[in-house]
């Protein structure tokens, strides 16, 4: 048997060696465009920031030690450039020589990944400008920073990436500005997440711009000057474009296999393309997001290497591994933020126009009487029926361990009543007796059993006018700000203050995260009111999308 | 409706809020024979130790609080001395005033915890020795401490608890010697993940004396002396006791409840008792062991919030809420090293007669390219259909996150191949791009499918004497040290030197931790050889249980 693979990074080497160890006796070949394979894309911006010192750090093998190790037949600088599906061939350019040969195969498999999206803005050949896929593009900008002594950097686009890259960049000592399109960064987390990363930014003295549509770079003698919609005009150093990637899809698209309209190589379950000698994998393919149940781009390196293991099994066993679809588990450090999130948010839900309820929850990181717990804010986006569909979180620590908590539920097509059984390790230093992922199910549930009607920041600004809003914290938490027209009355005076409520108008109750705003709005129900709202995430939600 | 709750902490404290809050208007009395009511007992060795500073800390509600919150009606001082299940009364005890009353109720909610282990040692009622279990004990023991200028202590178990205090001892400044009767430190993990814990804790100056039997404690001035069976005479002085804890049943016995074999209060999937208006909950229950599927005792805080929950939740709505038991979640930092358990261990395995395979596997608790990640040990015990019994975790940072994924698959009945698919969060500073978790799934599967087959730690110190031994790193890595009789053959020479294993006899081979001994047995059973060992966990497990 002989297979080729074509791509040498997360998919294409996790794919050589587990053929490799199911088959000794395959010839395995590996083309690779680049000069390098194997390494860690994800580490990229981290040596560009200093925290990773050695660049030899990023490199987990190289075409030697896959030679020594595995018998595999690495061939760098070696671009695919045609297959030929019939045939069952692939050509092959040697870009040292520019000679090009062919090379026949039984399988197949593609991991040529993605690109980076350049758009189509006057300019933006400029020399300044750069995007971070692999090695080559890392030194290029290292090396440019130390040599043309660079000060400042505009980031372009705001996702995981481009806020990874803001830190780094920053950690490198430039002063950095990020370019957003929309009114948030991190697009697959919800606005009021997203709020809360914008407010941390700038303390961070990040030049955070939203809404800013880009229109032009121009040139400025060693310089760059970014123009955008609003007429502002950036003068920087240098500008890193970080507005996603697109499958690397064209020798697929040639070779007659199926392309999906997202632009992916369409795959079964068993990571096989159109051709059943040619399998596909990873950031170049489309999966099936368990949560829509349609086809969708998450480019990220987990599920590479999964699929490439299951695209391996399925080659040398037949097809029996099925890949189970992606519900796009991710997270970033942002500084000494963590933003994470798994499953759908509110703006994939309604695009899809599946119905939803969200909750947002404050909590801690660990058991508050023992030192050092750091907040934590947990978002869930749930269906009428309990089914968790999203979840996302932003805090100091623990952000990782929940979000994989909640991503396991979500991946088993789990409900908020999940969420409260989780049987988790509880010690002061690591949880709370009732963990944040608990509580996320406790809460929803309340929410659901119409327990507690809550209401929203968004909807927040719009209250009738004659309605109460009734802040239930302290004196003390009151005068230090509250909303506009609210009531203090304590949530511990409440039974006692019944009176001052009025019978028949609506009753909008928070304190500062929700929990007493819960106890509040149960006494009240309780006590016929009826039209009584608690405010999902308190007063700390409100205000921090009020900034 | 008037409900009565026996025990104010973890699970009174808990049902009295919920049921407040599912309904207002209940009369709710909340007994507590001790003074304090609602505060963190898993707190209590850190108050002892340091960490937690002010005492205060270790309180989450006051009586007065409750009030005022909940119109909970707490009666501290007050200990319940008998329940008439048929008159549905309970009989108080006022501690204060030594004077008894009656109180009827419509249900009733035991949460009355447990109660440490005193062993039946001469010597046991010294006053130098203490038990920690709530405030006043944890109060007694820091005054001593200080009062009587303490500088050394023994404690006697070496379990979660125990450690925990064996680390807040040290921090306070003590020498401290720790006995345990078994062959190793916290019986609910196995042998080699225990062995670990035995290295590190002599690193840490802890004297740790095992498979010692104390036989008397004898008074010496105002110290004590610990007597063993193997004749050691340890002088010390305070003894802290920690072997365990025995559900606090008396009033139910007395009050006809049905009591399990194992001394919990038998209460059904709805923590209804053998008397349908009396719930309990708790460290004083028996739960089902949903992988044994047998009664259990796990007294772990929380299950003991959410079996309050439900228990509240059944009391006010009828029986709908179901508890589906405890798999036994637990998580100990010992010092700078934490580890965590979920599910069966070797050990109840084998008792209960069900058939297991077992692997271990080390990895980093994040990318490696990535500064500070740091070592992780995994041991998962699986039956050979592959479902996930049990699992344990040994390590520095990031044990919490995986011991609750890997909690989450045994709790939900899945397998190993549950754990290759779990779609973690990856970036750098977090996990790698196949999580420990799946990589113990991905190492198991090769084991279950015979792809590999593995020999333990414990066997191999009975390997035939004409087996070949084979040392499958590096030349300088076997010269740093080796399992005697092996033979190196670095895994990347291995294809050119088969010569050189003989081919009738079997080979163990080995790496540092298993991954490059798995390579290399691939590569020998590929090439004819069909008696191929690698050994599970490498010479790092190896060598740290011959210590
Ligand atoms: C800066 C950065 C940070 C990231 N951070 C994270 C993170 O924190 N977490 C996460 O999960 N993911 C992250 N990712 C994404 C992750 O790296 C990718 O999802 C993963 O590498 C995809 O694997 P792949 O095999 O599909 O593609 P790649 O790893 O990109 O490999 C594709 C390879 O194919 C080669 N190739 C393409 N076409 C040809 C051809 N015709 N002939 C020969 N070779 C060809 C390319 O040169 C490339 O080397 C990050 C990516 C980048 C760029
Ligand atoms: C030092 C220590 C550390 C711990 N660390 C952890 C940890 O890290 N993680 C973890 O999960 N668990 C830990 N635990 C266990 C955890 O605290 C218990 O599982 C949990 O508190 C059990 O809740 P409970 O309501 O059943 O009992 P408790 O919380 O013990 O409450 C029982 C209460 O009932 C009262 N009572 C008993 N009988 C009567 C009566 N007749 N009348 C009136 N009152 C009565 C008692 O005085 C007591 O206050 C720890 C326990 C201790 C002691
Ligand atoms: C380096 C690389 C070639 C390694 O591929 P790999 O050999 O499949 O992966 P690992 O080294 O993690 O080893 C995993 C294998 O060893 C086995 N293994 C790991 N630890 C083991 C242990 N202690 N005992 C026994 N087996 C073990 C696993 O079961 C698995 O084998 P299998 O797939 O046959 O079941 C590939 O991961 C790679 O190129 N990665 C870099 C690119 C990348 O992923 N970038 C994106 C992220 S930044
Ligand atoms: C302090 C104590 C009385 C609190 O009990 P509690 O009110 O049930 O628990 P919490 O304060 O965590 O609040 C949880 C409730 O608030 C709700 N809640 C929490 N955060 C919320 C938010 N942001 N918005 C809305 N509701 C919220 C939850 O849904 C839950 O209510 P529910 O049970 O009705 O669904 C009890 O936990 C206790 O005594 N603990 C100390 C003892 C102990 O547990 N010791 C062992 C561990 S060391």
């Amino acid at each position: 048997m002989k297979i080729i693979i074509i791509g040498g990074v997360a998919g294409g080497a996790t794919a050589a060696a587990r053929l490799r160890r199911l088959n000794e006796k395959a010839e395995i070949i590996l083309f690779e465009k680049d000069e390098y394979v194997s390494y860690a894309n994800c580490g990229l911006p981290y040596h560009i920031g200093g925290t990773i010192k050695e660049r030899d750090e990023l490199f987990l093998q190289t075409p030697e030690g896959f030679k020594n190790r595995f018998r595999i037949d690495v061939r760098i600088k070696s671009e695919v450039v045609a297959i030929d599906a019939v045939r069952k061939t692939v050509t092959v350019k040697d870009l040292g020589t520019a000679t090009q040969y062919e090379e026949e195969y039984d399988k197949l498999v593609i991991s040529t990944g993605a690109k980076p999206i350049k758009p189509t803005i006057s300019g933006i050949e400029n020399e300044n400008i750069f995007s971070l896929r692999n090695v080559p593009d890392m030194d290029r900008i290292k090396l440019f920073i130390s040599e043309k002594n660079v000060s400042s950097a505009v980031i372009v686009g705001a996702g995981f990436i481009g806020l990874e890259m803001a830190e780094n960049l920053k950690e490198a000592g430039l002063s950095v500005t990020v370019v957003e399109q929309a009114d948030q960064v991190m697009g697959i987390v919800d606005y009021p997440m997203a709020a809360m990363v914008h407010q941390y930014l700038r303390t961070r003295k990040i030049d955070l711009l939203l809404k800013e549509k880009i229109t032009a770079f121009e040139p400025d003698g060693k310089s760059i000057v970014v123009k955008t919609e609003s007429r502002k005009s950036i003068p920087t150093d240098m500008v890193i474009l970080s507005i996603g990637v697109t499958p690397e899809n064209s020798l697929a698209r040639e070779a007659g296999l199926e392309i999906g309209d997202l632009g992916g190589i369409v795959v079964n379950d068993y990571m096989q393309t159109s051709h059943a000698d040619i399998y596909a994998v990873g950031d170049a393919v489309e999966v099936r997001n368990p949560i829509t149940g349609k086809p969708a781009l998450i480019p990220l390196a987990g599920p590479a290497n999964k699929q490439a293991r299951i695209a391996a099994d399925n080659i040398i066993m037949g097809n029996k591994r099925v890949y189970r679809g992606t519900i796009g588990t991710s997270i970033a450090k942002v500084f000494d933020m963590t933003v994470a999130s798994s499953g759908a948010s509110e703006r994939l839900l309604s695009r899809e126009g599946m119905e939803y309820m969200t909750s947002i929850s404050h909590a801690g990181s660990h058991a508050g009487y023992y030192p050092g717990a750091l907040p934590l804010t947990v978002k869930i986006n749930f269906a009428p029926d309990g089914k968790l569909l999203g979840a996302q979180i932003v805090g100091f620590d623990g952000v990782d361990k929940r979000i994989d908590l909640l991503a396991q539920v979500i991946g088993n097509g789990g409900s908020i009543y999940d969420l409260q059984e989780i049987e988790h390790a509880y010690a002061p230093p690591f949880s709370s007796a009732k963990d944040p992922v608990n509580m996320a199910g406790f809460i929803a549930e309340n929410i659901l059993t119409n327990r507690v009607k809550v209401i929203h920041w968004s909807d927040m600004l719009e209250v009738e006018s004659d309605a109460m809003i009734l802040d239930v914290r302290t004196k003390e938490e009151f005068e230090f700000g509250h909303i506009e027209n609210a009531v203090n009355i304590p949530v511990d005076e409440l039974r006692d203050r019944l009176a001052e409520i009025p019978a028949n108008k609506p009753v909008y109750v928070y304190c500062a995260v929700g929990l007493r705003g819960y106890t509040a709005s149960r006494i009240l129900l309780q006590h016929g009111y009826t039209a009584v709202y608690n405010l999902s995430g308190g007063y700390k939600t409100y205000s921090c999308v009020q900034q």
